[in-house]
């Protein structure tokens, strides 16, 4: 399904070309992680969005300079310094993200419990159950469709509106909290990227 | 590479028949971890181990029975009722674990430092740290093969022997730690199937 592709979680590399807004800005912010740098917001609408930078994505090199170990500061500061065309960004693909492929049974329900994100039950013999979805992850994505920072509700109507099979993407929580502290509710709901990714 | 083919961590599921041994046992130690089950020891030569169960991998059903949210016991207590021949078993492939692949540079290394089986630092510029390789995370597989409790020289030993591109699995330190709760060192260094998988 088109939902699955784009959900797909590769751990693989690829490279991207990022520009500069108007701004001078990318569009992103970093977090590092094990020595790792982690994207932990991608701007709704940013050259970074545009360019299929994507939260969890773990940033390996920018234009040709290694950026493990790293701080925060320092990325964004090569950021700023890049030229206004032409970042080149090596990115592996979200190595902390799984994809599961859901099947709703006859009452339209896939089978787990969530609050603010986080899934903390699953239901008995259901799909979700089946499949081994773990609780204390977060939900990430829904059909490639980015949710985090949304309200459940709407969470669930992205469930809703998808097909009898939901692929979903999750995180585990430990993870998903160490990227996001330090980030507002708004933030998140507001600026990041929740578009639905494109190839 | 036969060891990235070995060590490749698909996240997809398969289905197993295991067998009882003489004694009327499987060979494998179960965990539950956010109300999912994951084999936490295979033991050398088990029915488990020949099945090709590994560490890591989460079970999912066993004789179609959805095992989501069980007890170590109730899992144990399910093997042992099981058939002598022919019992069924559906496994997601480790979902916690991810597979780098390294390459070593001139002089034989491929670029971090490990203590008990722990990764804590990467070498700059290395091909660790070009790839995304992440501190905080334990080495599970060098080629594929287990070395799970094995001493750091024994571990070295087989990255030393391994050709220029070594492909190791590693997974987060605080699964790991969770996974191997309350086992002996011993358990782990005489008893875990430290054989290279085959086909």
């Amino acid at each position: 399904s088109l939902g699955l592709q784009r959900a797909q979680v590769t751990h693989g590399v690829r490279e991207l070309t990022l520009c500069k807004d108007k701004d001078g800005k990318v569009g992103v912010r970093v977090k590092p992680i094990n020595n790792g740098i982690f994207a932990c917001l991608v701007i709704d609408k940013s050259p970074a969005a545009l360019a299929g930078l994507r939260f969890g994505d773990q940033i390996l090199q920018i234009n040709g300079q290694t950026v493990a170990g790293y701080s925060m500061d320092k990325v964004h500061d090569l950021f700023r310094k890049g030229p206004v065309n032409g970042i080149s960004v090596v990115v592996r693909d979200r190595p902390f993200e799984r994809t599961l492929t859901l099947h709703k049974d006859s009452t339209g329900h896939i089978g787990f419990q969530f609050k603010n994100g986080k899934i903390f039950s699953l239901v008995k013999d259901s799909s979700a159950a089946k499949n081994g979805l773990l609780t204390d992850h977060h939900l990430l994505e829904v059909e490639g469709q980015n949710v985090v920072g949304l309200k459940d509700k709407e969470i669930s109507k992205f469930i809703e509106n998808a097909g009898d099979i939901v692929t979903i993407t999750v995180i585990p929580t430990f993870i998903y909290e160490h990227m996001i502290k330090k980030m507002s509710t708004s933030l998140l709901k507001d600026l990041m990227d929740h578009s639905i990714p494109t190839f």
